[in-house]
């Protein structure tokens, strides 16, 4: 099987490669070759070393699409993308790359398919940032999508072309609405969403983080180890049980902020807790105001894919997988 | 001011130009520029020829939209499309006048303000092909967007882009999801949706028509007028209150078959409705059986767009505006 992860330098498709070294099963038939692209060389993991290639190619540039797709992959995940605050700021990048880049994909996969018999499955990282407020307390799976951002735009539009692509018969898509990433290993970054993270892995890490919000703040989260489990799945799925409706709104946790920090003070004590220095910015707190606090996400979880039930769980994930189990 | 009809040889173009030789104030000021565009010359009516322009131009064709926005009408109605038979059939003409001619439009706005401060009215004509089934009985106004044809496909992108370039204040823009027309003028033709009107127009006109599907389906429709009213409408309409929620569904009549024909009944007698041929065909049934039947349609509604709430106004209005008044 010839796998091909765009975006393999990013964040969660790192974590995807290295569970494919961890489970060279991850398929039911082995990984015979593997295909890493990103805008930055990615990095091949030493166990999958004799069988990948790891390429910077922009897939926005003239024919990289197509020179990509003439490799016949069987299994293509997208992630590559610029972020929200980049999108936002520039708005012909934000469409190049997101949307164009996307597209030439896919039409590089048609004009494959029409050359010789050709039909891979496609697995697409979206974003609730799909959708926009108001909202209602839950959103459900046929809540529609009136994105607030360039950015969420771009993720809309290329949900519509995945499955107006998979019907088409063109090639097997499933689009994966991912929750907000944490415990997001690293360092703070300047994202609006950030603090979600560094209130749990500073302290952990016996740093101080700051808080910019109130603890009353709703928000919608999944580790990366679900993450990468959503995709993996994705990859394995009878897509035939999901129908023409493609893109899922991923499972995972509707939490508090003061539940984050509840659970850190369960598994980490009180000396953790105090790490977290309050510092209210009236800015992020309106950019988060913004954003949804809870889905149903019923079809994903009927459908097989599951995420974290409780805080207590997402920061064990973290110690497991970053702080190689000891904390 | 200068007003655009891209679109303008169409069936709803050519009654809105229409509306404007009839009632030169429609826009609270005179226009005193028209620029007509569609792929064929478009029609000037008499009464606006010292002010209008008429142009073949397809607006997916390099710098097609650049020239045309250069001229910087102040409102630009946007009903150019190729029907959802031929985006079905043609994948890639599809794409390319739906889909790029659009965003095509959109980006000679932007970047010709970017040149010079510019921020016209943009109405845009969508289509309740945007959304695909399975339907709730009544399609909220909240309902998501997953288009079963390329055509529907195309147009809820543009919807999408339409949102994002109104909120980036690029233009201010309006979706206008159309209801099924009915009556439409001329001849039967065979889009799988003529039988509605062919029904009523036909025996209107002492010919006859043939019904390929049972009394007992219910469809959406608004009249020709009312089409015309919504795109009047919403170039007049105070967009501050419509927010950044751009696209609406317009209200429109739910009705079964059944109530058509006993409209024409009561219009026209038993003569007309005689003159109705029952021919069932599968191939019509199944496709008409996937079609939306009855939204909620509040938001436009309270926005101020109105349709008509019967049959028997429907008819009348087409015996108005199509046979002089006289039946």
């Amino acid at each position: 099987m010839h796998v091909m992860v765009i975006g393999a330098a990013g964040m969660v498709g790192r974590k995807l490669v290295e569970a494919f070294a961890a489970g060279p099963d991850s398929f039911g038939k082995p990984i015979d070759r593997l295909t890493l692209v990103d805008v930055i060389p990615p990095t091949i993991p030493p166990a999958l070393s004799g069988v990948s290639a790891a390429l910077a190619i922009d897939l926005s540039d003239a024919d990289a699409a197509a020179r990509l797709i003439a490799t016949r992959p069987d299994v293509i995940f997208h992630l590559a993308a610029i972020v929200s605050g980049e999108a936002e700021a520039d708005f012909d990048k934000g469409y190049r790359v997101n949307l164009d880049g996307t597209r030439a994909l896919f039409e590089a996969i048609r004009h494959e398919g029409r050359r010789e018999p050709y039909k891979p499955r496609v697995i697409f990282a979206s974003s609730i940032a799909v959708f926009g407020e108001p909202f209602p307390e839950k959103i459900g799976d046929e809540f529609f999508t009136t994105p607030l951002t360039s950015y969420g735009t771009q993720k809309a539009i290329c949900e519509l072309l995945l499955s107006d692509y998979t019907r088409r018969g063109f090639f097997d898509g499933i689009g994966i609405r991912l929750p907000t990433i944490c415990i997001r290993p690293g360092t703070p970054n300047k994202a609006a969403s950030g603090f979600f993270s560094n209130i749990l892995r500073e302290p952990l890490a016996g740093q101080e983080a700051v808080l910019p919000v109130d603890e009353s703040v709703r928000h919608w989260f999944a580790s990366p180890r679900s993450a990468v489990g959503f995709f993996l799945h994705a990859a394995l799925i009878d897509t035939a049980k999901i129908g023409p409706r493609r893109n899922l709104t991923m499972p995972g946790l509707s939490a508090l902020v003061g539940e984050e920090i509840e659970a850190l003070r369960r598994v980490a004590g009180e000396k953790a807790v105090r790490l977290i220095r309050r510092e209210p910015d009236p800015v992020i707190r309106r950019i988060v105001s913004g954003w949804a606090t809870d889905f149903d996400a019923r079809r994903a979880r009927e459908l097989g894919f599951t995420a974290e039930s409780n805080f207590d769980e997402i920061i064990r994930i973290h110690i497991d997988d970053e702080l190689g189990g000891n904390f």
